[in-house]
């Protein structure tokens, strides 16, 4: 599965891998492919060092990348200054909060304990945060830098070629494409309706082709929906360059979700168990459907809040439905290829699984088309 | 693009076509694909047995099929008698009607002359209708009996084979593709979130392969997001043994839409400027986004009956819209796809440009396997 980008990185297989667990992002590095780490959920930077010295102790010298949250548009707070969250707190209403609680009261979630802080913070999608971010990751010799949300700063566009590290941009359709082609990005991601996290509402199979023409020359990986070998061939087929697997590694033995309940119900879904949803976020992002996201969705409740509000209103509940494991509450962001994530694999399981889907296919393409 | 099922079929692609117009049917068998005639619109057997009499005429011995609607499960009226038009008619609200009227008003679409009838009727959705169009198909050589809905009655599949005719039904989900198998079915029409017409929530990435592995060995077509031969190969290596292409022939030099207006639309339109919506049918399904569908998806508004019901509602407002060409209100089922349908093509350049595509994806796919 070698294309000109997967060479241009020096990568045995045009397969990249985005997860939040450095042990998953290494070993997808090891395994061949390119590990990409989200960086979302380190608030602290001295977190992000540490995690990212245990990446180049364990890539055997291995290419990989790092993945931040950083919008173009930033949000300020009145007379300039830049939104702190505090700021963003105090945007809540009141009914909002009431209706989190609601909820959690009516499933029976415990509160934390006093002074224990949340584990999942919303604040890692602010721009200053993201910055920080960058400030510990430039340090380290990563090859790609991928922004999920918008184009790059243009400023950030510039560091990052200053230091001979590509940037990629998540898209949901050729015209979000197109402007990241003008910001100056160097390969795009072209997320399809199926895929896990934002998402829009283009399906893979219109999606990777359309993108691919509006940004060529530019490289398009194509995500959403892909997790066997044969899935693989059918996005390269669309014109991608490689694929961005995400939901996939959330499964497997290296991975850490810390709940062995969600882990079963990851293993359990089918693909018509997810739902797209501004639940988490406060924009549409793919997850598990569960009663937390039925309850947001639902027309008789309050609705979601904009992004970054919702974030923030959910992120203290997130971390104690997660903590209690509080099963019809309990969800992850994840695509529709949930529905095949039904056994646990080690990373090399994956590619094993990947190389040996993908041969097949082309095998059979090769008979399809009278070449052998 | 030959597999076993095209073979068996004896055509030389695997490519089936389904439309509503003789003329691309018989034109699509001629290519080298498989035509399948929609019959929905056949109310009058008689109509439908003078358009197989031209099809046969027209498509050079070629292989042929139709394709209709029958629901498994059968509507009827108190007392066991059979449902009829005037049932239906008798169960929609005055409100709804009160609507169509003032939306129709709003966008000064004139009323038809006296006498005048509605051109597009839903009766075809009513199972009495459909069987009355078996009876009539039957009399020709039809090889491939698609339903569109539902797994077609038992009788209908014993029949068909008695006949030598395969029978298809299409599905979008594994789910439902396994109850087509146990009702003894022959092809399973995998249909993708971004096809036009009624579709589920799964894309064609994840659904084709997994609707594969449920009813295997039975042979499984992909629909929905195909316009391309690149698109045909995703297909192909996602385990389908053919594809059914519908929104494409839309807009081919042979079709005849009775809109110059409706076929500006089409050929200007981007893959967004579709909805997954129940105004036509009272079921979900992909068209283009119009005021109409607007009006029928608005909170504000009435919303949607449940089928039969909504198509009778809006059967001739529908019918007065196509005529008058009002533009805002224009639309037709299509799906994703319709984003790459940007210019009018005969059925021959289609599959020309097929056969091109589905070659360049496959000497791809072998560089990138180190084929070649």
């Amino acid at each position: 599965m070698q294309t000109e980008l997967s060479k241009q990185l020096g990568v045995e297989h045009a397969v990249f891998g985005f997860t939040p667990f450095p042990a998953v992002a290494a070993a997808i590095s090891r395994a061949g492919g390119f590990g990409v780490l989200g960086a979302v959920r380190y608030t602290a930077p001295d977190d992000l060092a540490r995690d990212l010295d245990w990446m180049q102790e364990h890539v055997d010298g291995r290419p990989y990348g790092l993945d931040v949250v950083m919008p173009a548009k930033k949000a300020e707070a009145p007379g300039n200054r830049t939104l702190t969250e505090a700021d963003v707190e105090a945007m809540i209403p009141a009914a909002h909060r009431r209706f989190v609680e609601d909820t959690l009261t009516k499933h029976g979630v415990p509160s934390l304990a006093e002074g224990e802080a949340s584990g999942w913070r919303i604040t890692g999608w602010m721009e200053q945060v993201a910055r920080g971010q960058l400030d510990v990751a430039f340090d380290y010799p990563i090859k790609l830098l991928a922004n999920a949300l918008g184009s790059p700063p243009a400023d950030v566009v510039a560091r990052a070629h200053d230091k001979g590290v590509l940037v990629a941009a998540l898209a949901g359709s050729a015209r979000h494409a197109r402007k990241h082609a003008d910001a100056g990005i160097d390969i795009v991601v072209a997320q399809g309706y199926e895929a896990g996290g934002h998402t829009g509402e283009i399906a893979s199979m219109v999606l990777t082709p359309e993108v691919t023409d509006a940004v060529a020359p530019l490289p398009v990986l194509a995500a959403g929906g892909i997790g066997s070998g044969e899935q693989v061939a059918a996005a390269l087929a669309l014109g991608a360059q490689g694929v961005w697997l995400g939901s996939v590694w959330l499964t497997v033995t290296e991975a850490d979700l810390h709940s062995r309940a969600l882990t079963r119900k990851l293993l359990a879904a089918g693909s018509g168990d997810t739902v797209r949803s501004r639940a988490l976020t406060g924009k549409p992002a793919r997850q598990l459907r569960t009663e937390w996201t039925d309850a947001w969705d639902d027309p008789q409740g309050p609705g979601t809040l904009p992004m970054p509000l919702q974030g923030l209103l959910v992120a203290e509940a997130v971390s104690r439905i997660q903590k209690y494991e509080v099963e019809p509450l309990l969800g992850t962001p994840v695509g529709q290829i949930v529905g095949r994530m039904n056994s646990e694999r080690s990373v090399q399981g994956v590619f094993d699984d990947l190389t040996r889907g993908f041969e097949s296919a082309v095998t059979r393409l090769n008979r399809i088309a009278g070449r052998g």
